[in-house]
Order: C-alpha cells, then sequence, then structure tokens
C-alpha cells in the first residue's frame, strides 16, 4: 500500500458517526475538511486539525474524495441537489444508510451530475471506526474504488463488494438479518437454559461454538443452491421438520416464547408441503426467495 | 487417558444411529454386544465381531455399561420396563431423543430400578459418529460420567453439561435452534442478493464472516443477562429498531419473503414498548422468556 496520508479529504456530515468517520482521517493524517449543518458539531474536530468549511459547495472542493455521511437519502439530497455545489470531477462516497433503490437512484442522479459515486454501508459502531474491527462496505465501479482504497483504509476494513450501487445495502441488511438471528437463537437457548438453573455465560460458549460450526457449513451448501439440486447428504428436511416439533414442544412445555421456533417449522412445513421433504436444508432457498403471503 | 478398549459395551437398538454407535465400539476395539427388535440389522455388525445377544436382558449384563438408542422414549420403555431385565447396579446411557421432562422422567424410574443412568443427546449424524466431529452431550451425575468417559470417547466429542438429567435434551434443541436461525439468516440474504444478480457462493463467506463474528460476542452479551442489566454500550434497542425496519423494507422492496425480518422486529417492538428502547439488545431475553401470548 503507497502511503496515501497526504491525500486531502472532505466529510459532510457530523453526527455521532461523521464526526468518527473525520477523526479517523485526521488520525491517519489526511487534511480534513468538513462541513455539518450545525457547525458547532465541527468544534472538536477543528481543535484536533480540521478545516472547516463555510459552504458544502467549499468543503467539497478541498478533498480529492469527499464522504457524507447524514441521517437519509432525503438528507442527502438536500444538501448536495443544488445549483451551488460543484459536483463534476469529483468522488463522493456516500456512507449513509439507505436501500438498495435508494442507492442506485443516487448513483443515476450522481452521474447526471458528472460526478464519481460509490455507495457504501458502515458494519460498525462510531467507536471502532479507524480499526480493524470497522467493516465499511462499498459498491459502485471498481476503478473508483480502487483509486481511493488507500485513503478509505484510515476508515477500517473496506471492502468493494461489485459494479451494482445496491450491493452494499443489501449486504448491510442481509448481514444485519444474520446479527439479530444469531443473537435471537441464543437468546431462545437462554431462555430454555434457565429454565433448568443454566446460567447464561454456563450457555454462551456451547451456543458460539455451534453458531461458528454452522457458518461453517454456508460454502458449501451454497453449492446446491448455485446448481439448484439438493440431495439429503446430511439429512433430510423431513428429519429436520421433526425435530423442530421438538424444539416447539421444549419451548411450551417450558413456558418461554416459542415464536421462533414455530417461524422455523412453518417455513419448513412449507417447503414439505411443495414436495421437497426429501431434499437438503438449502431447498427452503425457495420459500425465502417469495413474497410473504405470495 | 487410560486405555479402556478393553471395557465391554452393549448397544440396544439398531437403527441408522445404533449401528453407528456400535461400529464405532468394534472399531475402537471393545468386546460389544448388540440387540434390536429386528435381529437381521445386527448382521452387519455380527461380521464385524459383535455379539447378538438372545434378550434384552442378556445384552445388558455383557456389557460394562449399555447405550440404548431407540426411536422415543415409550419404546425404550417397552423395551426395559419388564420383570425380564435386571438394571440393578448397571449404567445406562439413554441416547435416544426426548425431551428435558421424559429425560428427568426416566432418570427416576432408573434409580427406582437402581440403574446409573445418564441421559444423552447425539448432536450429529450416523455418518461422523466415532469421528471429532460427532458431538454427543451427556447429563446426570458426573461421577458416572467420568467413570465412563474414555469408554464413551469412541463415540466421539463427549461432553458433561450437569447433574440435571433434561440438560442434555434443553441444550441439543438450544442447538439445533441456532443451527436453523444460522441458515434461514443466510437463506434470508442469500434469497436478498440474489435478486441483485448475486450467487449463494458469493455471498456465503460474508454470511458466515458475520455468524463466526457474533458467536464471539455471545459469552460478553452474557454477562448483562447474568447480571440483569443492560446499558447501551454498543447501540441502543430503538437504534436497532430503526435498522430492522430497513430489513423489512428492503426485502419486500425486492420481492423476498419478510416474515423473519418481521419476527425480528416484533420481538424488539415488544421490549421497546415494555420500556426497555434505550437498552442493549439482550434485554429482549424477558420476551423470549414469556411464554407465547402472554
Ligand atoms: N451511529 C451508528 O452507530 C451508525 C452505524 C452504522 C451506520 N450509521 C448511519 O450513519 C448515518 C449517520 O448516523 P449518525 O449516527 O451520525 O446520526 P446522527 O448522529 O443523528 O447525525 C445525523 C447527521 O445528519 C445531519 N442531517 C440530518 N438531516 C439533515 C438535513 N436535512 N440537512 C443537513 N444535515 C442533516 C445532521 O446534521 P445536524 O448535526 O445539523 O443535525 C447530522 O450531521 C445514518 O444513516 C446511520 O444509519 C450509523
Ligand atoms: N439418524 C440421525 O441422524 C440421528 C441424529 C441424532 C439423533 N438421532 C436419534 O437417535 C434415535 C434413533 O434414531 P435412528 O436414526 O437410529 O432411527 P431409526 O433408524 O428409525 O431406528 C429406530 C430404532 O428404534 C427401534 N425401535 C423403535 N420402536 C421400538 C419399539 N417399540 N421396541 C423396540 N425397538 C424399537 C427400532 O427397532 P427396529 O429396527 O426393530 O424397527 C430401531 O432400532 C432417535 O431418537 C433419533 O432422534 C438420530
Amino acid at each position: 500500500m503507497n502511503d496515501n496520508s497526504q491525500t486531502p479529504v472532505t466529510v459532510i456530515g457530523l453526527g455521532l458517526m461523521g464526526q468518527a468517520l473525520a477523526g479517523a482521517f485526521l488520525k491517519a493524517g489526511h487534511p480534513t475538511t468538513v462541513w455539518n449543518r450545525t457547525s458547532s458539531k465541527a468544534d472538536r474536530l477543528v481543535a484536533e486539525g480540521a478545516r472547516l468549511a463555510p459552504t458544502v459547495g467549499e468543503a467539497i472542493k478541498a478533498g480529492s474524495l469527499t464522504i457524507i455521511c447524514v441521517t437519509d437519502y432525503p438528507a442527502l439530497h438536500e444538501l448536495l441537489d443544488t445549483t451551488e455545489v460543484e459536483l463534476a470531477g469529483t468522488m463522493l462516497i456516500n456512507l449513509t444508510s439507505g436501500d438498495s433503490a435508494q442507492a442506485r437512484e443516487t448513483a443515476r442522479w450522481a452521474e447526471r451530475r458528472g460526478a464519481h459515486y460509490l455507495d457504501g454501508a458502515i458494519m460498525a459502531i462510531p467507536a471502532v471506526i479507524g480499526t480493524d474491527e470497522a467493516l465499511i462496505l462499498h459498491s459502485g465501479p471498481q476503478s473508483d474504488f480502487e483509486a481511493h482504497r488507500s485513503t478509505l483504509d484510515a476508515l477500517g476494513t473496506v471492502t468493494h463488494l461489485g459494479a451494482d450501487h445496491g450491493l452494499a445495502s443489501l449486504y448491510d441488511v442481509a448481514g444485519l438479518a444474520m446479527m439479530w438471528s444469531v443473537l435471537n437463537a441464543w437468546l431462545q437457548g437462554t431462555a430454555l437454559l434457565r429454565t433448568a438453573g443454566v446460567d447464561a455465560a454456563t450457555f454462551a460458549p456451547f451456543a458460539r461454538q455451534i453458531a461458528a460450526g454452522v457458518a461453517d457449513w454456508l460454502p458449501g451448501y451454497a453449492e446446491q443452491i448455485d446448481s439448484g439440486s439438493f440431495p439429503a447428504v446430511v439429512s433430510a428436511l423431513e428429519t429436520d421438520a421433526r425435530a423442530m416439533a421438538h424444539l416447539i414442544e421444549e419451548s411450551e412445555a417450558v413456558g418461554v416464547n416459542a415464536e421462533l421456533p414455530k417461524l422455523i417449522k412453518e417455513m419448513a412445513d412449507r417447503a414439505i408441503a411443495a414436495g421437497h421433504g426429501g431434499e437438503q436444508y438449502p431447498v427452503l432457498i425457495e420459500e425465502f426467495s417469495k413474497p410473504s403471503g405470495g
């Protein structure tokens, strides 16, 4: 990696996350220009060496790349979609949360304005920005990402997902679905075990081991999905469904919530009703790919 | 570990799993006596050196410990709850699937019959029995487990969970809940990403990384549950709930199933309605610990 610590950067939006992003650039030695609607939020950063630009337009002119991180996409458009702001030839990286459709629309808008545009998603909290723990996803033209990668490295573990600007948002929500699902399964198990007097700390290493073990199966299971063929190498869905019934019965018998167990079984039962009982678990992709109630 | 490969063992029930268990004992060099209702299922094992006992009672007399692995607990009682079978002084290890109440009742029954009793659960498929990959959980008196541990080692990775005979069943269903939850979250993400033309194999390593990363948080989060205090160190539940709304909206916008996203948000919304919006995710243990609709 070449030393890009002299690359000037701009950060627009100094909420909790924007302040962390600007702080990480400053720490890495980048000349950093900032702007925020409420200018007082720049005070700490200015004390640390940031330059506060008087307008959004001036802020963007100062950097080789501009990071924008505001509440939502409407706020982004309110700030940038004015004649005062010259975007032609600039590199805009949008780390504001939104959905894939907003990301794609904003990419088309940026293209009309002559800007290079990457859409991103931050899978981290402000406190870890600037460390390897901060996973920051980017999507859009690979060449734009590569051109600015060494600068972006100051923010955390940065990755490029593909040319489709909607990918960062999609991976973001998919990652969150995994996060909440691991947590919820752990809570379900913790609730079950607490009925037998087992504390959460005793159960947690077991839950962790199972989650990490199953995570290792995913690449292999993915091959079944991509080939569209689901031979029951490990076990058949109808065998799983019987064990799912045990999970529901046990949850109800010990008096803990059974909604997650029931949803697990409902999805499997639908695939079995569709004739897939003799196939392996990943065949459920067909149910997950259908609109609810569809 | 001392060499217990000369310890004589008995396996009752030679379905897919029982055959695998008896086969692993034979492979490890244990004199192995078997019995099955349908005696022909012993043929292959007898060819490999097992001894087929004429009755359940004789089979149990032959071993220092007896493993029973049949369809369910009623089948176990049908086989063992007769005057023909002498259980006093024997070591019975029941690897039949069931719930925690059945395990505890069967432990009391075994005690009345004068037997040592461990209840177990097999978290593996027959094909991996005898390898480290086969996780076999045991619960009941620790001394009984320790006395036979080196013999049980022939079956896979054996662990003792505690004195309460119900624990093996509880950990079993809790582990399965984690397994299906990781798989379902991965399917949800795979379905989302496929709408953008990303294949399952491309998405799988990302899902695996998130699952393994979140798994590592569990021991720390468990401390919040055990202390009953849920400060929002990482993020507050109401912040999570806003991102959950994004997951639902994105799923609906791209036309994939949104039931799992909706359940995730419903559980969180209930905790928020109960006044926990400013606390951290593990506070949801209160919702998971309540009977559904309760
Ligand atoms: N914080 C996290 O843990 C986290 C994690 C991952 C992703 N994110 C995402 O990062 C983005 C920013 O989050 P945050 O935590 O920094 O939020 P925040 O602390 O609430 O800050 C919001 C920022 O947006 C600005 N803003 C909002 N509406 C505006 C408008 N109409 N015109 C101009 N500026 C406007 C605010 O300016 P004022 O200061 O003038 O109000 C402020 O700079 C969000 O999309 C969030 O989802 C946050
Ligand atoms: N297979 C797996 O992947 C797996 C994984 C984990 C746990 N388990 C558990 O292991 C246990 C056995 O499973 P399996 O796969 O071996 O099942 P299986 O192939 O269907 O075999 C069932 C066994 O139970 C016997 N049995 C059933 N009812 C009986 C009765 N009333 N009297 C006498 N014997 C009776 C059968 O005898 P006959 O041969 O005479 O019918 C046979 O030996 C189950 O509790 C299962 O949940 C299995």
